[in-house]
Formats: C-alpha cells, sequence, structure tokens
C-alpha cells in the first residue's frame, strides 16, 4: 500500500480570522504524514482593491479578473498569505515551501477561452507537476500553493483554488493513497444550510444528484462537491468536507463524500 | 575545481523597465552554468503605499518599515514582481524557482535592533540555508529570490537586496566557484557620477578606500562596494558590477572588484 498523502484546501474565510487560521496552521503542522496545503484568498483581495479604487466587475454573477485584478491576486494571494503562512508554519516542525503554479511549472493552465463571457486572466488547469511536486514531498518538505497559475508562455492566471487542490490530488493520486480534505468554515455538506449542525455524515453520488434536484444543496458547495466527485472518479481515495478544525479533533465530524457506481 | 555558479542581482530601476526587464531576463535565462537571481523591488512598492495613503517615514534619512509597509513590500515583491519573473524565466528555456527567506527557512534573519532609531520590520540576515539552495541547483532548478526574510518565530522581515544577495553568495562559494554580478543601471563603479561612461575597469579595496576618503564615490555606491568587498573577504571568488546588460555581451564593461590585502 501506497504511503498516505494529506491534500488540505483552507478557505477564504477562515484566512480572515488571523486566531481561527493560526489554530488550524498549528494543526496543520501537527500531521506527520506527507502533505500539501492550497489556500483561498479570503477578503484580503477585496480589501485592497477597494483601497485601490478598482471597481469589482461581474458578468452573470461571475468576477471578471482584470490586468488590474491580476496584480491585486498575485500580490494578495502568492505575497501576503503564502509567505505569512509560510513564515508560521516555518516556526513549527517540518519544513515548508510557498509556491505559486508558476514555480517549478507546478500548475500549468489555460486562459479560459471567450465564448459569451470574457472571464479575464483567469486560467483552467490543464497539468499538474507531480515529479516537481514529489520531489518536495520525498525531501520532507511540504508545499503550500497559493491559487495563481500561468500558462507557460509568460502570463499568470488566476485560478479557482478548490479546482486546484482537486487537480493536485489527483495528480498525486499513482504516488500516494491521497486524502483531499476541504476545511471552511461550515462543519460539513448540511442538509439546512441555516442549522449548523444538519451535518450529512456521508454522502454519495446518488443522493448528491437526488438533493442536487430538489434544490436542496446550497449553490456555494455546489462546485465544491463537483471537485470532490471530480477527484473521486480520478483516483483520489478520500474526500471529506469539513470545518477548519477537522484536522485535530479525531473525533471530528464533516461529510465524507463517496463515489458509488450507478 | 567546484562549478561555477552565478549569483545575479537585478535592481530596481530596471525592473520599472519592461522592456528592459524583460531582455536582462532573457539572457539571464541563457546562461547554462548554475545560477541564482536575486531581486530588488524598484518603485512599485511605493507606487502602491502612495495608492494605499501609508506615508514613508523617514528617519536619519532611512526609510522605516512599519506593519503596513512589511504587508506591501511583502506583497510587491514576493508576490507581483517575483512571480512575474518566475513566469517570464519559466516561459523561457530551464527551471526556476521563486522564494522568500521564509521558503524552507532559506534566509534566516532578525529584527534590526533598536539603539538611537526602531527601523520597525527590517531583518538583518543571520543565516543562509546553503543545502536547501543547493538542493534546487542540484536538481537543475534555479532560485529567484525577493528580498523578504523571516525571522524563524513566524515574523516576515523585509530585507536589503544587495544584502541577501551577497550572504547568498559567500554561503554557496564553499560549493562552487562563485561569481556575484550585481546588474543595475549604470555601466559600472564611475570616476564620475554625471559621466555614464567613466567606467573603473577594475577596483581594489585600497582604491575604494582612497576615493570614498575623496568623496570620489557616490553616496549610492557606497553599501553597494561594502557588500562587494565583504563577499570577497568570505570567499566568493569573483564580483562584478555593471549594466544589466552585462550577462549578454562578451566584452561588456563594468567594475571588476578586487580584494587585495593591505
Amino acid at each position: 500500500m501506497n504511503t498516505k498523502l494529506q491534500v488540505v484546501k483552507i478557505g477564504g474565510n477562515i484566512i480572515d480570522h488571523n486566531d481561527e487560521f493560526n489554530a488550524f496552521l498549528d494543526d496543520f503542522s501537527a500531521i506527520q504524514t506527507p502533505k500539501i496545503l492550497i489556500h483561498g484568498g479570503g477578503k484580503m483581495a477585496s480589501f485592497y482593491s477597494q483601497k485601490l479604487g478598482l471597481q469589482t466587475k461581474m458578468v452573470d454573477g461571475r468576477r471578471i479578473t482584470s490586468k488590474e485584478d491580476l496584480a491585486v491576486v498575485t500580490m494578495v494571494y502568492a505575497g501576503l498569505i503564502n509567505k505569512k503562512t509560510v513564515a508560521y508554519l516555518q516556526s513549527k516542525q517540518g519544513d515548508v515551501v510557498g509556491l505559486s503554479g508558476a514555480d517549478m511549472n507546478c500548475i500549468q493552465s489555460v486562459k479560459r477561452p471567450v465564448f459569451s463571457t470574457d472571464f479575464g486572466y483567469v486560467g483552467d488547469v490543464v497539468q499538474v507537476n507531480s515529479s516537481a511536486i514529489n520531489g518536495f514531498l520525498k525531501a520532507g518538505v511540504c508545499p503550500v500553493f497559493c491559487a495563481i497559475t500561468h500558462d507557460g508562455k509568460g502570463q499568470l492566471l488566476n485560478t479557482n483554488a478548490d479546482t486546484i487542490t482537486a487537480e493536485i490530488a489527483i495528480a498525486m493520486s499513482p504516488f500516494f493513497e491521497t486524502e483531499l480534505i476541504y476545511c471552511f468554515e461550515k462543519k460539513g455538506v448540511l442538509r439546512d444550510v441555516d442549522q449548523e449542525n444538519s451535518i450529512i455524515p456521508e454522502l454519495n453520488q446518488k443522493q448528491y444528484g437526488e438533493m442536487k434536484k430538489n434544490g436542496q444543496i446550497h449553490a456555494g458547495m455546489l462546485p465544491k462537491l463537483k471537485n470532490c466527485f471530480y477527484a473521486l472518479q480520478n483516483g483520489v481515495q478520500n474526500v471529506v468536507v469539513g470545518n477548519a478544525s477537522i484536522l485535530k479533533a479525531a473525533d471530528a465530524t464533516g461529510t465524507r463524500i463517496t463515489f458509488t457506481y450507478p
């Protein structure tokens, strides 16, 4: 059996709360198996965008990344959040390296093609350099990724952090027994978004399909769950969605996502 | 004889000029021996500081790095400039990784002690992790450093890029025949700062001492030259100060700094 690898995504809402984020990082640094961290952006990019007088451009409820927006997210994600996270983790046990997708070509993406909407400098992942990532893991170094990728032609691109996480987990799954853990502010997938404790302990694709059809799954959860099933379909052994504290508590709840063949 | 290593610093004034910077990066990427790039900050940090309404605090003509300033330089140096540089170099031949001093504890510093002046979040280098840097070089990966370090206790610190360059070159000199190249907008050390072509082809420490005494060396050059002699005194084999184009031209001029024992 392969060594276990934990690929952990920490959501932006946690990053915005310093104490909560540091508590999460304490738990993360205590993981003894090989591990990879991917962090979201949080509200800091919006804070700086506003301060800089940039207007958020939305089309069909989706954000457009202008050249100026790309500069801000590159600064905030790859600079401020990534390096603060690295410095904090480096002060704990273990060795970490902060990376964007451009570094050692770890995550190559393609600028999203323009059909009806031009999303601007947004990248869709085309390739993960598992060999480079494996090199770090073999040397006992934990990679910490921000959600900035590149197209291999010199252009940085803003990329969805949940998607990057799934793609990294998939790329590493031939080499490790890979567990993908999405940590965020909720305790898992909820039956009722207004009831914090209405956690669904296990969710398979059939149940997901039914709940989705009945409008029982909160819109914000849909892309995350899509990534969960995509990861399971492509070699990732375990997928869990849960609270940031899930890494610590042995009895932590959360939602285990399972794949059942039809 | 050891393999040759080129440790190259590119100054901020070049970074501000996109075409000139890219031409420099083209030349840098063509270097076939192991190499390390360290980049300065340029005016971009000041641009964002002003846009964000931050006041530059100076004491005795020296800049103080407040908490807010540290956030800006971390964003601009470790985020925007570092990742744009990495993406550009990655699109050329070779493999690069963008790093701060916090990553893999590459450059540990200590917050500058307060005597008469509190410089704020400014770090003085205490240790370079030559083993981590060597790991990249052995794997054929070129490290690209920004001038952000950490204290090992979770605090990022703003650090002088020229000093970092000298410290890295010194730390690598037991393993390589190390050449340190400071690239900036001038053609070398000038006899007359107003005469662009008054390049001093070679400068030894005795001449430097005399010229310094006679006020013949421009104030801005003093810390750079101090770093040059410091590097030579501590194992670096060759030190050159010159224009950004010096990497390309076989007949490029510049100032070779030499160490003559008294």
